[in-house]
């Protein structure tokens, strides 16, 4: 049985605490708010579960064995840092943290002390993108060409980041699990509208050193809601639109092939469209899959799919896109 | 009575045949296309029609008036120059040419010679987008936060263009007319997967002085057909999608309120969220608009609304974008 | 405060016991279900709660005011004459009851001990169908032609009633509080594939005195959700496709106009097609706003827009479409 | 080479002649229309063809071999006859006649005289039809359970017939061609909202010896437009939207299995829910294929899959549809 502490019980905060007590081999002993009142209204419906406003206490309440991290990315890296010095494996939300010296130090403290992270990468464990990785990894795509995301909708506005780090996270931990080539560059652009200074409109470009191109867009301020994904492959094409409740990845039997060796007048293109197919996608609730994850992984000393590592490579991107936008668009190396 | 030439009978010279042919005040009498089997056919279907392989004989057809340039970009600055210096008025398919230079001077020589040319920006004739200048110009939508466009498709790939050149245009124009402000610089993305070198999917970020970012996501790689652009503003916000029969134009009724005079973490956002509507969009040919337009600007003496500098306000974008692309998507001034 | 006791712990009871105890005025008390397994597990969440598996415990319960009947069909009429004997106020589930005889007998039951009777019709509670009802009410439509609903999807069979007792409730309540009109006369047509002899796929039409005409589509074997009304007017026209997350409603501008005056072969239709809008539809959660108005009705004495009569109304056809289906579609006088 | 005589050039006629005419083996070389107006517009497109307002003239225009008729509903017959009786092949526009009777009598004809009817049932010659007809042969959808179809838009008013003559030709061709059972009776329901008396909106219900059951939802009065239709099998499910530009045709591995054995009170209900694809359907205009099988079948002596007789049994069906209106929705034997 592995007990959990919980800081941050905000939007977030209630379904890590129903799916932590939900699992047989966890349970939510502990958790922490800085907001009173927010206490209060949780132990109506946990009368079992202990509540204090001070996180010293919830890493040495007894027999604790991991800290759940549900509160600003600002304060992610201070709270990593306190619970893994008292020995607690930690699950964190994304982004992990808010540089990558952050993040690097703490995978090197988690590491000396044999300790678990896990970064809360939740579309790594819906039925959508683990499909869409079973088609990349036993090639029905083929090589891929591109991944080009759009992740828009209005609001809600983050007080202390920009856009990026905000929306961009999902679709970076995605591409970080489906693709094994390694992004190479970046580059982006963005326009803050709001006299904060933080972007509300961006987009970036990931170069990678083959064939592959990957782009996002990212926005706070669309009238519709928007979540596609296009995959496009040599042998096929994927669209991931998660907002259709039932087909939500069709794969399309569609391609191109260039021959161009006699000069590009003579470049002769021919396009291949075929039969479309929507795979059966599981429904399980993905938050629930990742905390078993978590736990299966402190029990039985396994490597999370989500660790400190995957936490690092999205927040690589995010600090090299805030360079970039810094820098009116420069190419950033990562 | 305007008396048409035509050259390039491929696959869009047909319907410019038509159109012009269509019209009162307007007919084709002469059509040029080095290809003899195409003339042929032509004639059968248009028996009163002259044919001619030869465009220098197309120019100096008896009475004709205008010459219609319905060819591969490469050969826009060419055939407009030859056909300008002859004192015809000058159609001519987008892009308007491939360089900035190349279409200022065309510009010169019309104004020198007293002669109109129209770039065959056809979207500015829609009924979708007249609607949304509409909108935009009656202030509906308020200041105006971004535009956002995506034009994606499988093929067709051109031989000598890249998809910014083939696609983009469409988009750059419809945003030329639709926005006042003027574009300050531009940083492009993209990808040429296969080894004639030209991208077939790309990404350009256009700035602007003021509060505006526009952005245009063009690739020949994708499994599904997406025409579609958003536009945000202050007051209402607006999607535009090309490939709804019925619905192209919704308008929302939603917006973003920020107040953050007491710093950061009191910014307080308030969202709007109201009705939406779906103004009825008129259906006449755009073509057919777009021709009748060319025939009045001359015989009225009046400024096409997509003359030479409409084109070359797209050309310049394209040539900055080209050049970004081969600097790492540095940012060019316009 | 209104003391409620719950009958039926099954799939729907969950939100009822949710719902009443959210309020103010009223909360749960006691919940009663046959199966043992289920009260346990349900006392885990609700330790405060009392349970039993006799029904009379529940309607004798101490200080009990209404009860909530949550049930299948065949045993409505039975449990609510037992509350309402004990002087209990009752809120069932639809359809209401199996029979209009034993529907008439619980109203008048219910005039008699002074008591109030609510049907679940939930969706009468819907930011859609108020809206619909306001376009209606203030002759937005103008006058109606027909109301056309589709109601299809894979499952769930019911072991007792056919599909057009399980799904026809929600679309004839509906269809009912939104018309005036009374309904003169229906048709119905079916057929039951599996042996238990219950039709899976059924359609109604109900005529009306006037111009109007209703037909219903439902259907347990579709292997898509359908979702959709249609609502034609004299003036505007309406679709409501309740699986559109943000645009359930849509108002088109459209109508035909017919005159005849002069011969059929001189039959002069014109038809109008405008602007379409999507009306901001209320998101509350339907069944609060239910819960509330059945308390709302019991503390001051009003009458449910959902009471025994709207539930008589809809069995009334319920009924009739029933003995239309046995005898071979013949019209059944209501 | 088979020369051909078109009677009636409004909106549907000139299709015919451009199909007919770009076939190798068959040409227009007449045309009848009693408008000359009509006549003079179409010679000024077609200056080889004659034209005459005389339909005497036309089946006795020499060297014709088969006349096209693209009339209303109600001269079929007469004409039909008129051109049998000169010994003419006949294409017949959709529905072949007013009434049973008259099919069956210039069936009788056609075959005493060794001539060909086609009706023109275009619909069987799309790609998305013969793909179904395709799926339900190989028995990729198992037994079939319903045909449900819906087709609805806003006019156009008929002048002479009903909305069921109007529309429910195009769906019960279909459902003929595809379903082998033979339909047993059926029962129909609908309205007249204007006071020509021809239902505008109307529903009819087919049911087979077997499981089957067919249902048609057809009305001039609608908002919007709706082409799909449901069709349920043992093993798949199936669901065509025409109005979908690249998915017309979707399959749905979904099923239920009913195992009621023991009692409706066990009844065993599974469902299966797998995969979905959409098949390529292919892109050949449907009334090139037509015209082309007209041919093929008068030059080799074929029986057109969409003959005389195919013809009756859909005039048998819509003329019941007319009875059981008239009958208050009557069940009517066929």
């Amino acid at each position: 049985m592995i007990n959990i502490g919980v800081v941050g019980y905000g939007y977030w905060g209630p379904n890590i605490v129903r799916n932590f007590n939900s699992l047989n081999d966890a349970r939510v002993i502990c958790v922490c708010d800085k907001n009173k009142k927010v206490l209060n209204s949780f132990q109506k419906h946990y009368p079992a579960v202990h509540t204090t406003t001070d996180f010293n206490q919830l890493i040495t309440f007894p027999d604790i064995n991991a800290i759940a991290i549900v509160t600003p990315v600002f304060t992610h890296y201070k709270l990593a840092k306190l619970a893994l010095e008292k020995g607690k494996h930690v699950f964190v939300e994304k982004p992990f943290t808010s540089t990558v010296a952050q993040a690097e130090e703490l995978i090197e403290l988690a590491d000396k002390n044999n300790l678990k992270i896990m970064v809360d990468h939740t579309f790594l464990f819906t039925g959508a993108v683990n499909k869409i990785k079973e088609l990349v990894d036993n090639d029905t795509l083929g090589n891929l060409y591109y991944f080009d995301s759009t992740r828009v909708n209005l609001g809600l506005f983050q007080h202390d980041v920009n856009v990026i780090w905000d929306l961009a996270p999902h679709d970076l931990s995605i591409m970080d699990y489906i693709i094994d080539e390694k992004p190479e560059s970046i580059t982006a652009s963005g326009k803050a509208h709001f006299n904060n200074g933080l972007e509300d409109i961006a987009y970036i470009t990931v170069n990678f050193s083959n064939n592959m191109i990957a782009h996002f867009n990212v926005n706070w301020l669309s009238p519709v809601k928007v979540r596609s994904t296009l995959i496009g492959g040599e042998k096929k094409m994927l669209v991931w639109n998660d907002l259709d409740a039932d087909e939500k990845v069709k794969v399309y039997d569609k391609g191109v092939k260039v021959d161009n060796k006699k000069g590009i007048y003579d470049l002769l293109v021919s396009y291949r469209s075929g039969d479309m197919f929507a795979p059966k996608v599981a429904q399980t609730e993905a938050l629930k899959l990742e905390t078993e994850h978590f736990i299966d992984c402190i029990l039985n000393d396994k490597i999370p799919i989500n660790d400190g590592h995957a936490g690092l490579r999205v927040v690589r991107i995010l600090e090299a896109s805030d360079k970039s936008l810094k820098n009116n668009g420069k190419m950033i190396q990562l």
